[in-house]
């Protein structure tokens, strides 16, 4: 019940616009196309002064609006924010995103405006997303309801398990556009939270946990505002939380609160607590969404004591994942005698196999398909192999030297998750990267990041 | 004098190969074609059947070459191996680069055989290069000594001022490839060196530090053998030396071991070692080229504190950024009053300018060209600033937001480090990082390499 409200920001029947603009060098012409887009005639442009839009009807004020409005976008200069919002009141819309910056991360001024803005909220009923944000994205309804520019997210969108909180714009933005042009990444919900003077992650934590299309939680922070509640809600989920946090070191903390107010947090004290909801802690951009897309595409099955088996191209490169596999608590499996005599067979004579499986020579004396095949077969049957940590070599030429249909198949059938590190050509790394992440292979550019997703897979909580 | 055989491996007049052959599958192959180019009718092929190799005249026997031979190349079966070295002797060879794997890495029988090889040398005066390795690639003189696929360095290798040893076949060949694919990356030298029984990284340490081509030197190791001698070099010069050592831990000292047959070494103390003599010490092979690349395209100046300005497109990254820079022991500079007047200038009124310097009100406002422009000749300008994190967004579209060559100039002008982190659109992303590095100005794709890599530039010693 507590909750109906959110279903005003992620479902809205029908949206106002206050901030349109014709202006298509102007976030607010993007913001008036997305939610043309999304919602047609559901949409209300509002402008002060133009008749239309692009033949868009443009409404003078939200007053003149007919019907009921479900959710109000305001993106107009802050000082003009607050009668905006005193009109939503009088127009009985419960629902406000601010996506205007200016309030509280500039100073006292800003800082006044965010009271006036709180002040006629409560006193009016109205709930608050923002200020200071770029609004949100419900991909799997296809409603854009951000500045956005249409070219970063038209044709790329896919719908998904992940939903995104991100404190901050253009982060958002950034991480968006970055997880859309690198991998097809399966989105539900992407919230641009901003200042979060009213809405806060922990209120989206607690709506994520229950809606049916989300299943994994990916968050970056500068602040947690209601810290009890946030890490109740989180030890209580089986859905997996990912948490990059902003504000770490006293330079952090300085950066977080001009950036959006946010206050400081003894960081300490914040890691014991996310490591006993259970909560999977990164510390790198890129390493938050690879975390989340692995535990999107991997089976989640959690271990006291993971053992790996690594397949490499490069006895160096099984080196160097030996040792970031013992240093975040995992094992090199000990393959059983079976396996070792199936390996042997695409060994050449003078090699013993052993884990890491050095492949290099095999792939030599047997082509990399039948190498690569055989030998992944071979460690996802032995039980005392939890998952692989494959590595792949993309040569400068098209030639089809590995299955991945059947790396996909094999992954399937026996439920083990493997991840995936690729390296060569740039070009076909990139192919390789899209062919092995569509059959739910997670694929890393480093070594270190392939070994902390797979610990984030098998050995959280 | 003592170094004088290393011209025979770097810069041979004439070279033979033992181990060509026709097939174009072959590594066998690809070594006769890289020779054959390199070195043309200096070249000698050796076949124990055939008469001719694509219409070039082989050799029964080592024997048989007429005139003198600088350097042989050995690509057999290892059993074979001890008498193809007898036979280069008999001729009066003194410098050799075994190839072949099935040595110490692969138990007793291999160990015999290197002893074997190691007796040989030694009673002959031959120095050996390997085994188990992809020999080397002398890219200044462009002598490809390796059997590397043509594809992967054909067109695409760069001469420049990185000389790289890796103790790897494959990872020297995949590091080669991510280098030459990803970005200009100007090289000088590639040593793969295997279990180097005979020459190791000490030997070429001391070559590449008087080696008038070589600025920096990037090793991959699995182990040091003259240890006191390797830091007393590295401790001798002023040339920047990365090194990625592989086998930290437990696991990786016993996959270390099945790789190249390098023995344990305590990691604590070679730590130290690599901290008193200044070398600076990566933990990924993306950030072992990433640092070398960068010191070789960056001014090197040391100092005691590094202060940097954060310009950024987003407020949440500048956030990130401040943490990094903290903990790896830098300072976000504090900018002068009359470089906050200026950056004012290209804000909107509503919002005071701070390091990190938050671009996107200033985009919105004046554009990206002028408002990152204007901001990066502001920061440079400032005496407590000594180095640049420079944030850029990759848009979807193509829109001359940056204007680079500018950026160039100004970064040369004032000698002052800039390193990039890029994010957003794929395609645009990559494009921008060309574009950047080709006027030397580092780019990245994690936030926390980045700061890593301006603490290797600019703290290190």
């Amino acid at each position: 019940m507590g909750q109906e409200y959110m279903r005003l920001f992620f479902e809205p029947e029908t949206v106002a616009l206050i901030g349109a603009s014709g202006n298509k060098l102007k976030p607010g012409y993007n913001l008036f196309y997305n939610l043309n887009y999304s919602f047609g005639e559901n949409f209300y442009a509002i402008h002060p002064s133009q008749a239309e839009i692009e033949g868009k009807k443009c409404y003078k004020s939200i007053l003149e609006v007919p019907g009921k409005i479900d959710l109000a976008i305001i993106f107009i200069s802050a000082q003009l924010v607050p009668s905006a919002l005193r009109q939503c009141a009088e127009k009985g819309i419960k629902a406000v995103i601010i996506e205007s910056a200016g309030f509280s991360e500039v100073g006292e001024e800003g800082e006044r405006l965010t009271q006036e803005c709180l002040k006629i909220a409560s006193e009016t009923g109205i709930r608050l997303w923002g200020p200071n944000c770029m609004g949100l994205l419900n991909v799997s309804k296809m409603k854009i309801m951000s500045f956005m520019n249409p070219g970063m997210w038209k044709e790329r969108l896919i719908s998904g398990k992940v939903s995104l909180v991100v404190q901050s714009g253009m982060l958002s933005a950034g991480f968006l556009m970055h997880i859309l042009t690198r991998t097809p990444f399966g989105l539900s919900k992407v919230c641009s939270i901003g200042n979060k003077i009213d809405i806060d992650e922990t209120e989206l934590l607690d709506y994520f946990i229950t809606d049916p299309e989300t299943e994994v939680i990916a968050m970056y922070l500068e602040s947690i505002k209601q810290g009890r509640r946030f890490f109740e809600l989180a030890k209580s989920t089986e859905k997996p939380i990912v948490i990059l946090k902003g504000g770490r070191t006293e330079f952090g903390i300085q950066s977080a609160k001009s950036h959006t107010s946010a206050l400081a947090q003894d960081d300490k004290v914040l890691d014991s607590a996310f490591r006993q909801a259970g909560v999977i802690r990164v510390l790198g951009m890129n390493e938050l969404l690879d975390v989340a897309r692995c535990l999107s595409v991997s089976p989640h099955k959690v271990l006291s004591k993971a053992r790996i088996a690594v397949l490499t191209f490069s006895g160096g490169a099984g080196v160097v994942t030996s040792d970031d596999l013992y240093e975040q608590g995992m094992e090199i499996a000990k393959l059983k005698p079976e396996t070792l005599d199936r390996l042997q067979k695409v060994f050449p004579e003078w090699m013993a196999p052993s884990n890491p499986v050095d492949l290099y020579p095999a792939m030599e004396k047997q082509g990399p398909l039948k190498a690569f095949g055989d030998a992944l077969s071979a460690v996802l049957d032995d039980e005392g192999v939890d998952a692989v940590f494959l590595h792949i070599f993309a040569p400068p030429i098209e030639i089809p030297i590995y299955n991945f249909d059947a790396m996909g198949e094999m992954m399937k059938r026996h439920n083990k998750p493997i991840v995936s590190w690729v390296m060569g050509h740039g070009t076909t790394a990139l192919k390789f990267t899209q062919e092995l992440e569509k059959r739910g292979i997670a694929v890393v550019d480093e070594i270190s990041k392939g070994v902390r997703i797979l610990s984030a897979l098998l050995m959280r909580k």
